[in-house]
């Protein structure tokens, strides 16, 4: 049976990284929403009950149902068995995928440092300011966390020549941040060699190369996470 | 052997999710840098070699090096058989202690919008405002989403009966609001009684109380997550 996925519709999001994964490594899946509607996404998850998810994205597959990016991310890969086949390691992976979950939470306060509800255009002024100390503080302490990671095993991926749910994420997180502060990115070029490395290599894993061809692939736009405002990206 | 707990040793923090689940199921845990320094964590932390923690809470135990809280009960609960038995509900505890953990990290963004490494004093303004969002709409979200869950099996606890590292985790949530957020909190009593009931059958364990009576239990404090500033708490 298919899993369902259920995310909004407009935006590659959170989402993007459960696709990503399923695009790379050939899962049956079905994108509910882009099939419906975002009302149908909203009628669903209202229709759960019980221990529900907090927000999307979220999977149905049989009999479970959670949310939780990471999470998910880490059932399909146990389930499809497409981790490291060694439990420590497992969860090491499992580790670096929720570090990521933080960063895109981050990630997203840069432009709504006050508050999720508020326009951007209404929280500017700290933006601004957040944003000097998000690209000269938590990208680097990120980027190389990810970076001395990928060093271990050797790269170009986190486990060397397989790879993983992390692999595809970390694609997504430097494509994001390309898109979200190319100034910035451009400048720093050459500091992060190993994920520079992932970057390159992910998109060669075949099935991946033929998603981001095609046009279900989302482009990164001014309503997701990954966001361009030239003022934020200033040196 | 015991299990080593990597955390700060000045504050509660996110390493007292852990404590409180280990104390509450009587784990064999030694609290590293309470027995030694937080210079000797720091000196721990740059001696781990490979895919390491981001940030601590960490755990060392045996061939298991793992950081990231949820990550941390979530195993610990799992390898000493204290979930519900069914895959399906652990995958739904799981996702809550998920949800728990961006709950908090968008509590401690309350007194800290623009930057982790700026004092509360340098952004009282964007805090100020911050704080009147989080009471009014996030704390509300968060609490419901909790509250419902919980009345999904009739209470005390997630599962019912039996408590689980969810219901610990959910007892510092409350606690910590109601240090950071007395006048609110007051003011909401009666909102989420599923909550209120939880708060109150979590310090019943047995093991629990002593340590909630001992001076291992550390009180919240203003360099922690939940702090007191009365300013961000006016209504």
């Amino acid at each position: 049976m298919s899993i369902e996925l259920w995310y909004w519709p407009q935006i590659p999001g959170r989402g993007e990284f459960v696709r990503l994964f399923c695009e790379a490594f050939q899962l049956d899946y079905t994108d509910m929403a882009r099939e419906q509607s975002a009302d149908a996404l909203v009628e669903h998850m209202h229709s759960l009950e019980g221990i529900r998810p907090f927000a999307p994205p979220y999977i149905v597959d049989d009999e479970v149902v959670i949310g939780q990016t990471a999470l998910i991310l880490q059932y399909l890969s146990d389930k499809e068995g497409l981790g490291s086949g060694e439990m420590e390691i497992d969860l090491q992976l499992f580790q670096l995928q929720l570090d990521i979950a933080d960063f895109v939470e981050e990630i997203h306060s840069v432009h709504h440092p006050v508050a999720n509800e508020l326009y951007y255009a209404d929280q500017m002024e700290a933006a601004f300011e957040k944003a000097a100390h998000f690209r000269g503080q938590r990208i680097p302490k990120y980027l190389i966390h990810f970076d001395n990671a990928l060093a271990a095993n050797g790269g170009p991926f986190m486990l060397g020549q397989q790879p993983t749910h992390v692999d595809t994420s970390l694609f997504q997180i430097m494509e994001g941040l390309d898109y979200m502060f190319p100034n910035y990115m451009k400048e720093m070029q050459g500091t992060w060699v190993n994920l520079e490395g992932l970057q390159g290599a992910v998109p060669e894993i075949e099935p991946l190369a033929d998603y981001l061809a095609s046009e279900r692939r989302m482009e990164f736009n001014e309503d997701g996470i990954f966001r361009h405002y030239e003022e934020l990206d200033e040196q």
